[in-house]
């Protein structure tokens, strides 16, 4: 079984996953390769058997479980980072503490299509997998050995191990370090000024909306302050809101159209650029309510990380993100 | 002139260093490509005037300054991610923090040839190089304006820009975010043990080495407890001591020995396997000396980090560092 592994001084968790783990000397071949063939492929039409049996289907009425005639499905992933079974036992080895690596980990097939993708599929079809996501979420929220939930989505070359598309939903008996440190910041800014720190940063860039490349009603979507990576892109709903998972009937639409011009944008400056794109929500708990608010995180992967990155927790950026929104604001993409 | 930006939430400052930068079009390729020929190399002895004018070099008597005749050089970076001109001015930009990119960037260059390397020079130039960067930092440490020291190797096809093997000094003028963490983790250890973590780990580690696979009298190297890589090692001095660059001449050469070793060791697994090298070294302050411990750090760049690590700040780790170590312990290198 995987286990959980606290580094003792940095407090992170790391799953030591041995499951996944190759001989080391066929170390080289680190990434999975990319499954081309839509016969080949498990999360293609057609191919249902190829996967565990599905968690969520949108299909049509009349087709049955595990079978074809499904626009969205959600199955557990093959060679999942976590596994359901067992208790989230925790346990000291001298100073060093670990637990048993239960979690859930399933796969948002976003398409039946082998050709299509996030950003050429139909604002419809996007629609729908922020359903599917929604909908997972508060079902899987109600196992109370799962503290933290997560929206990830690879895609591309290098990032993705299969080129249909696809993303991750993954439930963890532990919060995260990263969405501590959201937390404790958003905290820490909250005890200060009793607002949101979301808040504040949307405020500030609609305002001066030279980050910004896009905004509506809801939803604005621009590049951070501090970007990490060029072309890193945040999407916050302007409305404070805890969890993703509770977002309106009425404000899907409108995430779903800022996630789809953020790629497809990125898609037409940088074809086949590959991406992470991931969503924060808030862990199961009230104590968060006013001062955490769920957000979504693009990070396109074109620059690499090094020494420098890896050793100080500080990054380099050649492009500052002012100029990275002006090129997103002024590209055109097809409706 | 590059900014340093913070992140208000996670607080992790970002060089902005649009130098660097390239037009948005042509970001695909993120890496400098190699110089892998001598005559074109600014490291390669015969083109020291490829290079800004040396602040260090060990060379033959008799020989003149940015001369041939030297066996470690270290100059300025050609491009630099900080600059050292101007004023450690901070600002805040309505709810955002910045300040202007001081620093130090300068290149070790490890040997003036071409084919060589950390892992097949002698080992008497290992400890040249650990001389040239002790009398570096000591130097570089005089200077006020500068909070934190890191020396940063990036290895191979993919981690460095130049094949001609070298290591990076930087020095910055705020504590970088990932020591800032381990100093709070190491005080935290403290006040609540009154003892040094990285002691504990040492003595947790030497007594049940199965993840340790080189010792002598002054240093252990081995895979730590939460690895989160696979192969990554950990070298720590075994006695306290909280700043790298204060190193008793007596240590210098085990430490060359434990670089070199782990390096050949990993080489001879894995031939060609780029790597990252990092020493933390305590920021310049008294403050840090009863919790703060020096050490070093080996990362292999063999698994991609996808967006889940990203996102998570977890990361996964498909091979158990007891089972990395058991193979590094068991191969065998040329001496």
């Amino acid at each position: 079984m995987p286990q959980l592994r606290k580094d003792p001084v940095l407090k992170q968790w790391v799953i030591i996953s041995p499951e996944r783990g190759k001989r080391p000397l066929n170390y080289k071949e680190s990434t999975l390769p990319q499954v081309d063939n839509p016969a080949d492929c498990p999360f293609c039409e057609g191919n249902e058997q190829k996967t565990p049996p599905e968690t969520l289907a949108f299909r049509k009425t009349g087709t049955g479980t595990n079978q074809t005639g499904w626009w969205i499905r959600v199955v557990p992933d093959r060679f999942p980072i976590l596994t359901p079974h067992g208790d989230t036992e925790r346990e000291g080895i001298g100073m060093f503490d670990v637990m048993n690596s239960i979690g859930i980990h399933e796969v948002v097939i976003e398409t039946p299509r082998h050709d299509q993708s996030l950003h050429s599929v139909s604002i419809d079809q996007v629609k729908e997998v922020i359903w599917a996501y929604k909908q997972r979420l508060s079902d899987i929220k109600k196992n109370p050995r799962f503290k933290h939930f997560m929206i990830v989505k690879n895609s591309g070359q290098g990032a993705a191990s299969f080129s249909h598309s696809h993303s991750h939903i993954v439930a963890t008996p532990i919060i995260p370090k990263r969405v501590e440190e959201e937390i404790d910041g958003a905290r820490e800014y909250f005890h200060y000024h009793d607002r949101c720190i979301y808040c504040d940063i949307i405020k500030q860039e609609v305002t001066q909306p030279h980050r910004v490349f896009h905004e509506d009603f809801a939803f604005v979507a621009f590049c951070p302050f501090a970007s990490r990576f060029p072309f890193e892109i945040l999407i916050i709903p302007k409305r404070h809101q805890t969890f993703f998972e509770n977002i309106e009937n009425d404000h899907v639409l409108p995430f779903a159209n800022a996630l789809q011009i953020s790629v497809k944008k990125l898609q037409t400056i940088l074809p086949n650029l590959p991406y992470n794109f991931i969503i924060h929500t808030s862990p199961c708990s009230d104590a968060y309510k006013e001062f955490f608010h769920w957000h979504a995180e693009i990070i396109p992967k074109l620059t690499k990380v090094a020494g420098f990155e890896w050793g100080s927790g500080f990054y380099i950026n050649p492009m500052p993100p002012e100029d990275a929104a002006k090129v997103l604001k002024e590209i055109k993409i097809s409706e």
